[in-house]
């Protein structure tokens, strides 16, 4: 894993692919899928997440600290056996066959099969309450450089996914 | 335009494409590109965005009504330069050749060219001033039943952006 500048952050994020969060508490670690998530900022980047899975709620809330792993379309089989499953009933990282790898600065692991990694901290709890939605600061972001163009995969919904296409280049001033 | 059931438009914000968000006040109507949203309830839909553009945010601050229109891949070029010009110079309508229509619930147009339009009412402002987010309750959803499988795109910063590839299908119990 290879470092990205935080201020990168935001071009993985943006386009919308399911990611993977994890946690972890009292030595235990736990992932779930999630597509509910959006940038609100650019740098620091902070990213705003909407948390439905109950067991990952609770050890967001209690710890404050989380990755967010982003897979690519290799890894579209495991995501949806992650997002189908507990981490209250089983250990999501053995059964389907994750590896998790320490962080720089949280407690909860990196996934290495994931192209890209991002150490999260809570930054603002007002919104958990009303619409389980976390803002979270991107304090470290990881890179594997080994998987080169990786192709993000986004969800429609009951399991149907799209995986990116073509490239397109068009001139903007926009970031 | 055919109706869309509410149930189903987490369907089209979910995975991530670019959006443009109308706006109308006083006889004057707007279009922003956006790609900071996500889903946070699923019925009624509840969608978070952040409205960086000045002009859009005044407008939608005041009138509280928009409508998000979702572009395929044909609009791309008119997307960036929606994106790269502002509304106070322009009325960018006319200048990209892009349709307004009169929608039902709202006083923001629909956009005819794009495949998915949502009239949305803003639900909730209390963190506008932090973080520029409004929260939209989608109040209605049509749908363009001539474009068939429309391709998204999705913005990788800089006017990078990548089109709905190959889709795919898993077995999830996952909605």
């Amino acid at each position: 894993m290879k470092d990205l500048p935080l201020s990168k952050v935001y071009q993985l994020l943006e386009p919308g692919p399911v990611v993977m969060l994890t946690t972890a508490r009292k030595g235990r670690a736990n992932v779930m899928a999630m597509s509910w998530h959006m940038m609100v900022e650019f740098e620091p980047p902070l990213v705003a997440c909407v948390v439905g899975s109950a067991y990952s709620f609770e050890m967001l809330r209690a710890t404050k600290e989380c990755v967010i792993a982003i897979p690519a379309r290799k890894l579209a089989s495991k995501v949806v056996e992650v997002g189908n499953s507990s981490g209250r009933d089983i250990d999501k990282f053995e059964s389907f066959g994750l590896t998790p790898l320490p962080a720089k600065n949280v407690g909860a692991p990196l996934i290495k099969e994931c192209f890209a990694n991002l150490e999260c901290r809570v930054s603002d709890t007002r919104e958990v309450n009303r619409y389980s939605m976390f803002i979270l600061e991107v304090v470290k972001a990881w890179i594997d450089p080994d998987q080169k163009r990786p192709k993000t995969i986004h969800h429609h919904g009951y399991g149907n996914f799209v995986v990116d296409g073509e490239a397109i280049r068009l001139k903007s001033g926009m970031r």
